[in-house]
């Protein structure tokens, strides 16, 4: 009875604590929202990228918006990683899980270089955006070498 | 001669003015964008709004940062809608570009019902975020029934 207790109580607990896997409420929706999350970003990025390269004409407040999104979108898909999400339709590599503190730490890396290249395109040049690329490109490379399925 | 200089100058004046359908290398991108954007806001928005309900442990953080990400992302399908993007895998009916000002007042419509909803859900109040559902869900419907297929 004292087990039942307590196993209800630590139950309770979990559902009140909303781990970041429970924001979902099927694994499906979390590798669903995080694709798409990525997706959103990754077009933001690229067309900011292309005005900052000269493959798109550049347009000043259509560059610092791509890249404002594309700064805010780069927070989004790392809450839709909890446990129980590395089956189904995703490339994500199970050693995510297994190496979640690498992971985190190129997450964070992307943030960090995304927000860089924000700034730059806040300025409305494209030299500085251009110098800011590298970084970004280079923190999707580093985590998409180590953690993504081809 | 002089239609062929005419014609280039006006492909030139197309490409500077970077329309908003031409954001998008290909209208496969805009249909995905605009999904992935809409499937990202309406996952927040449900988990804040299942918190307001009840239906979901209330965390007044988690509520707040859900609604302000889905007012974030309400702003962004729209630029999606572009020319030749009603075909494809999509569920948008076509009398959308040909109802585009109705099309886009729903549009501005949600988004405004989502920024209402947003604010209330800053103060932390799960009441007054459930006296803006009602304005959030109906400008949804209205959109989806005049504007997507079953």
């Amino acid at each position: 009875m004292k087990k039942i207790a307590s196993l209800a109580i630590a139950i309770a607990t979990l559902a009140v604590a909303v781990p970041a896997s429970a924001q979902f409420a099927k694994p499906e929706d979390a590798i669903k929202y995080r694709k798409s999350a990525l997706f959103v970003m990754q077009q933001n990025f690229s067309r900011a990228a292309g005005m900052a390269q000269g493959k798109i004409p550049f347009d000043a407040k259509v560059a610092a918006e791509s890249a404002a999104n594309a700064e805010f979108m780069s927070k989004m898909p790392w809450v839709a990683f909890g446990e129980g999400t590395d089956k189904g339709d995703t490339k994500a590599e199970s050693k995510i899980w297994a190496e979640k503190a690498k992971f985190n730490e190129l997450a964070d890396k992307m943030q960090v270089e995304m927000a860089k290249f924000s700034a730059a395109a806040k300025t409305g040049n494209a030299d500085s955006m251009k110098a800011a690329l590298g970084g970004v490109g280079g923190s999707c490379k580093s985590c998409h070498d180590a953690f993504k399925k081809e």
